[in-house]
């Protein structure tokens, strides 16, 4: 049988009964960590300018906005709390590719709850399903894919067609093109890091794949071998990759459980960096001041994709390996404020910044790294970092999420609101409509 | 300077004096066939199904969908609008790279002239250079390009961006950041050849590049290089093209002048044998019956974009050059009835279509091909078409547009209205408000 058939199938097919405990409970952490990102980056300037450039735009006002007043059109607010999730480079990290999982499935479907009333335990189904869709065609592209492409807004589309597929109850033939149509829509170019058109390639994955599967639902027909195809996307945006391992062991493992959550608000490359640098500066009560010299020792991925020496915007300082450890050197932590403009602009940042070698090396792993710090009086202090926090062998902890939760949306919303959101998340499967949810993270 | 800077500039600074005649005269035949071919496209399925996966999401009735009564929000209305215009393949071409370039950028403009008011002058102005991007960055990454992706998906966004920023008076620096978010965005694989997916993706590039230069204007950022950086649209989707020719001569030649229009509603590299079949048909009261053989000999481009031999849909029907033989010597003709569901199903075309036999000739140039038919009796004839119709060396004429126009839209609307159509378009220049083109379009 065909894969995309198969995929097509399983969708279709499973029963949320089958679904492994860890796997729901992953799925919930998701969905916590998610939500937290959306609400905090609300406030971005990106979201500023994306609504709008909507505003003379006619939407009735059917979808919420996270974090804010604004009401869109369902399509839009997939769009726009895509973007808000993703613009702090915050949300979670599937880290075998770098795939960023929730941001296609949960836009598409909160922003499909509010018009189709879908309970907690629906939701989370259909975000497990989506979410294994699109890691496994992840996995099956990576890497031939990812020094060009944003691996989710290409296999993004899939999961949240696949999501919102399940939601509509749509049978193999209609889910296959669902997946066909996601499967040409793939889109994003890397040249955008650093930039806002980053955080609008990983919103219009949750938005193009909700259409898909609306349209499929109506009988619009696709390729029915979108994946496999000699002119499809395994092909041509996988560059020739092998898709027939994609279905492999389908409904036995879930890629959910090896979701992770950034402690930091930058390339999750960067953050064995961090961890070695806050590590170095409690130990020693180190100072910006008496720091003489920086030498980092990373994965050559964390310098190819975090290698800006003298990043121009918070955007681009997040991949800025640099910066990065500027930063937690100074401020002993590397959330959203760290990655302001007003961040990159500080003197004394910009100082120590100038002060940071990064070197390659092949043994490393990606969550890895060493840092070797050269005080002005000739004292040299080494960490090596083994596992980065947040990664799948040190993974952030249910408080840790909820800490960092509060801290995003702190500014948004009062400390009650947030409690009792972030409260709702965690108890999701309990939810008689999951739109509640969104209800729940507009501003008073 | 870099390349997406002097594309920018070059829309910024272009004035409409500086326009030659030849390029405006084209411009409006291009929007003549272009409106003909959105309203005879308005009842297609495609645009059913589309308009049907829209309903219960919010638009407000802000822009006309050609020829039907619906309306939708400006940014949805530019997509089912490129759908239309798209879904019979009977749209124009712009030979050399297999572009179809009216579609993203009419679309586009005439959404966004429902929200604000254009002037027919104004249109066309933004309407040629819209083109004229799109074009030449569609000739840089041929033919590298096109095995895999519809050009339109991928350039036309470009082209949009370009004349919705052009009306909506971006300053250079916005224009980079619309021309970086069209870039992004390009995406559509040649595997949903023969489906609706294809006018999806034809669709989506009036659409993104419409709201990528939205977008700009409020300060949305993007890649500075979203054309010739390391990571951006020329490496990657261009596999590695050369873009340093596309702004040489810019604002000397304009390739507007070298678009056609289609007699026949299918993949342009059959419409030589169309050709052959019907002057043959004519010249010998040829009947389907007492045929025993036809010979093609075609540009092997012929062959790998329209080989398939027995198609199974009306769609897949148009990406046929057996099927485009049979329906063209049976009726004497090729327009969208020859490439319908119903005539794929008829016995008399399949058993025709199957006594097709075609041939690659690497001599052959793309608009050229030669056509034997052996009957019963043992009678050969033969025809060597120097040039399609259609083709820049033989354009269709200005009441060869009109006749088509009147064909499509014939059932849609009553023919006075036709008639009224099509005079408010070709008098676009005197136009107060281009939006009037789009309320004619409504049927009573």
């Amino acid at each position: 049988m065909h894969i995309t058939r198969r995929l097509a199938r399983f969708v279709v097919e499973s029963e949320f009964e089958h679904i492994p405990e860890a796997a729901r409970r992953e799925a919930v952490r998701s969905l916590v960590n998610w939500i937290g990102c959306a609400v905090g980056g609300a406030s971005h300037e990106a979201v500023e300018h994306a609504l709008a450039a909507l505003a003379d735009y006619g939407a009735l006002p059917q979808a919420t906005v996270l974090g804010r007043r604004e009401r869109l059109d369902m399509l839009h607010a997939a769009l726009v709390n895509g973007i808000s999730s993703h613009v702090y480079d915050f949300d979670d990290t599937y880290l075998r590719t770098l795939l960023h999982p929730s941001v296609p499935v949960a836009s598409a479907l909160l922003a499909l709850a509010e018009r189709r009333k879908i309970s907690g335990r629906d939701f989370l189904h259909a975000f497990i399903i989506g979410v294994e869709i699109e890691s496994r065609i992840a996995n099956a592209i990576y890497p031939n894919h990812n020094a060009d492409w944003y691996i989710t807004g290409t296999a993004g589309p899939f999961g949240a067609a696949a999501a919102v597929g399940k939601i509509l109850g749509l049978d193999e033939q209609q889910m296959i093109w669902a997946l066909g149509i996601a499967a040409t829509e793939g889109a994003g170019l890397r040249q955008m890091a650093g930039t806002m058109a980053k955080s609008l390639v990983h919103g219009r994955a949750g938005q193009n794949g909700l259409y898909a599967a609306l349209l499929a639902a109506q009988g619009f027909t696709s390729s029915e071998h979108g994946l496999e195809g000699p002119r499809g996307f395994a092909m041509v945006l996988g560059r020739g990759s092998d898709v027939r391992q994609v279905a492999e062991g389908l409904g036995e493992t879930y890629e959910i459980t090896l979701n992770s959550y950034k402690p930091y608000a930058c390339g999750v490359v960067a953050h064995p960096v961090i961890d070695g640098c806050i590590r170095l500066r409690a130990q020693h009560g180190l100072k910006a001041g008496d720091i003489r010299r920086i030498v980092l020792t990373v994965h050559p991925q964390a310098l190819k994709l975090t290698g800006i020496k003298s990043p121009a915007s918070g955007l681009e300082s997040k991949w800025s390996i640099y910066h990065s450890a500027a930063v937690a050197l100074i401020n002993g932590t590397a959330g959203e404020h760290e990655y302001s403009d007003a961040s990159v602009l500080d003197p004394a940042v910009a100082a120590l910044r100038g002060r940071v070698e990064a070197v390659a090396d092949e043994e490393m792993r990606q969550d890895e790294a060493r840092v070797s710090i050269t005080l002005a009086d000739g004292r040299v202090f080494d960490c090596h970092v083994e596992h980065a926090v947040g990664s799948v062998d040190l993974p952030m902890s249910d408080a840790a999420i909820d800490a960092k939760f509060t801290g995003l949306a702190k500014g948004i919303l009062p400390a009650e609101q947030i409690r009792c959101l972030i409260g709702l998340c965690w108890s999701v499967t309990a939810l008689e409509d999951v739109a509640e949810i969104s209800r729940a993270s507009v501003p008073p």
